[in-house]
């Protein structure tokens, strides 16, 4: 097999062949295919597009370029949920304890973060002691345990989807539906759930920012899941403001604290508790949705999923008293944002507001930035609500840098007028 | 200026600037920018296209990338000629010292081929004792002296053009027509002539399968050196069979000595008269394009033509011997290959013909080969003969290797039949 004849048969406009993709991925993660062949196979690509069994060979070609996590230890269902990433998207913190606390297998291996803030692992880190590494056995024997464990991506996970991905990156060809699509399923299909909701999140903080094209997205990928074995669902949840009122690290944590209390706010309370539903259905535990969100509104409520937070950030030797106190995981350094003019909140550019708190040190600009855990913005308004001028629209909490660029990128991203709007949280399901 | 954006802005159908391009080519010949940036940004080129300015630029970009040739030491109209490459392509041979004859000044700067026979400056080297390498001041003073030098690419000419056609040849990015036509005129504009006639070949023997095609380059080509400020022409010239009878690098010296001495088989005689004709012009020597050819065919009756391939010869230190004796550049082994039906000669597949003398080992598969100068062909047909079962078809000079593959080679190249078919020669002209 010639790579050049690859290219050349996508140019044209042909699908490949489950082995031509296979030695594709191979050779090129052996580094017998050189970059340069291969960005242009992307750059095709982009052009001539893949269709679904394309993609879903080439999701298992660079699952299967790495470590293939086996599961098959854990009695049951084991999920798995994915976030497209969106601005103060800590639903899995609160997932996981919620579903394990209800019987369900979680055995989550999350990334780190790049851009507006951590991922789960470095929020997860805010908790002093906190192990996000764990051996492969461990792992598999704490979820056996306890129903959870949430770790970072141990070994060599997609090594295939990591070389791709950084070559994507400086070709232009980031934003191809197929690629994307096969580079987030490599990564579940490797980390081995037999069950996984995909919340792919549409709007200007999103990557998707039509609803066509997050649609597109989610149902190849469903399907790619689908085609290789997995039970899948993807809901679709707007990003036309940041999740929740809480972002950054530490900030993030404590919201989801609070949530596991029962006192989170709704529109984190609703995408978590749709995606909990849909997950207790593929789990067995309650195959109706409306009783299964009940469940999980109680589990909320009654103590059980804080309870089972407690158990895992306990199994994984965190500071438990953090978890009581959590305020200690803030800065004491604030700073506030007043509204400029009164009126409803009609517009919050999550991707803005992410910005701003990435300048407060929240989140990574380059991979070798350091992430400061107690700075973030607790945001106190939500589109649609009315505010008066002067009124504090965020406290900000801070560290040595950012400040005056975070407000005026806090400022810039929101919009006061006269119009009072609704915003769709739960746009589609997908399964 | 970032590759990246430059990579997406083309993606996108946009035409990359002046400034753009050369930042592209000469941070791309430092080694500044990978080359899997590059190969990206050629796939996008694929699909998207460069308009004829861009082509410009790229051309003179690529020319800049090393050595521009000056030639304005040289009194005069000095011509060029150029063409894309077809089987048993003599012209330059004959044309040069024809129109040196006739007071052009002929400052010529050849490649070495690869593919199907050497390039001009291989076939020379058939002549014992000929340099083709001549420094840029002898080979300007030569020009000044008898009118006309032939040597091969000196210095660093167009090195970005180098790189990119080794890129391009390796990630299905070869067949782009502005990429072609900037890549031909990069060095035609390096190389310092103020008048270019570009033959374009057309047919199986021929990069450019169609006519379409091949007007489609041709028009460009004449476009970027017009806006470049070089007086163009092109001829589309067909290449159904081989042009001439000779194919081999000595056997083809052969050809066009008979040429010089005014015995030159029709179609050769007329290519070269053609584009003689036009570069007569062009140099303000006989601007009537019918008195022009008259010029140019007493020129090869009377000695005029042969002379100065002597001269030009003995310049270049070759031995004259051999001119007089051609038939010493040939090997005395022979093989034939007979006609196996009686009819007439319907199809010579120029392309299968080139492959068998590189068989026998005219030309060269990979840059390491090893040329041998006597070996090649001697089709004693053109399309359009006819021939009874048994005629020899074809003589045969060969050395060691290859001998029963060519056989078959020409063989199936040829179709005889009950049609006497006509071909067209010359095209079209685009001034």
């Amino acid at each position: 097999m010639h790579t050049v004849d690859l290219i050349m048969k996508k140019r044209e406009g042909h699908a490949l062949t489950q082995e031509e993709i296979k030695y594709i991925i191979e050779n090129y993660t052996k580094g017998n295919i050189p970059d340069y062949q291969i960005s242009a196979l992307l750059m095709a690509i982009y052009f001539k597009g893949m269709n679904d069994e394309e993609a879903k060979n080439l999701a298992n070609a660079m699952a299967h370029s790495g470590d293939m996590i086996d599961l098959s230890l854990i009695d049951g269902i084991k999920v798995d949920k994915h976030s497209t990433g969106g601005v103060g998207d800590k639903v899995t913190l609160i997932l996981g304890p919620l579903l394990a606390s209800l019987g369900v297998k979680f055995a989550k291996m999350s990334g780190r973060g790049l851009g507006h803030t951590g991922g789960t692992i470095d929020k997860l880190e805010s908790i002093p002691g906190y192990k996000v590494e764990l051996k492969v056995e461990d792992f598999i024997k704490q979820v056996k345990d306890i129903g959870i464990a949430i770790v970072g991506q141990s070994g060599d996970v997609a090594p295939a989807d990591k070389k791709l991905y950084a070559l994507r990156d400086v070709t232009a060809t980031v934003d191809i539906i197929p690629l994307i699509a096969s580079s987030i399923m490599s990564k579940k299909l490797a980390s081995g759930a037999d069950a996984i909701v995909l919340d792919v999140k549409v709007g200007h903080g999103a990557f998707m920012k039509t609803e066509e094209e997050a649609e597109k997205l989610a149902k190849l990928m469903v399907e790619i899941g689908r085609l290789s074995g997995r039970k899948m669902t993807a809901i679709l949840t707007g990003m036309d403001e940041p999740l929740g009122h809480k972002i950054g690290n530490g900030l993030e944590v404590y919201e989801a604290i609070e949530t596991l209390h029962g006192r989170g706010p709704k529109d984190l309370v609703d995408v978590t508790v749709e995606i909990g539903a849909h997950l207790l259905g593929d789990a067995n535990i309650e195959k109706d949705f409306n009783r299964a969100k009940t469940l999980l509104h109680d589990a909320l409520h009654d103590g059980r999923a804080f309870n089972k937070f407690l158990e895992v950030v306990k199994a994984q030797g965190g500071d438990l008293d953090v978890l009581s106190h959590p305020e200690k995981l803030l800065s004491k350094k604030l700073e506030y944002v007043y509204a400029e003019s009164s009126g409803y909140i009609e517009e919050m550019n999550a991707l803005e507001i992410g910005k701003a708190a990435m300048r407060l040190g929240a989140g990574r600009e380059t991979k070798e930035d350091q992430i400061y855990m107690e700075v973030g913005i607790d945001l106190h308004q939500k589109i649609g609500s009315y505010v008066e001028k002067g009124d504090v629209l965020a406290t900000l909490y801070v560290r040595d840098k950012g400040v005056d660029e975070a407000k005026r990128l806090i400022l810039n991203a929101l919009s006061i007028g006269k119009e009072k709007r609704d915003i769709e949280l739960i746009k589609k399901t997908i399964k």
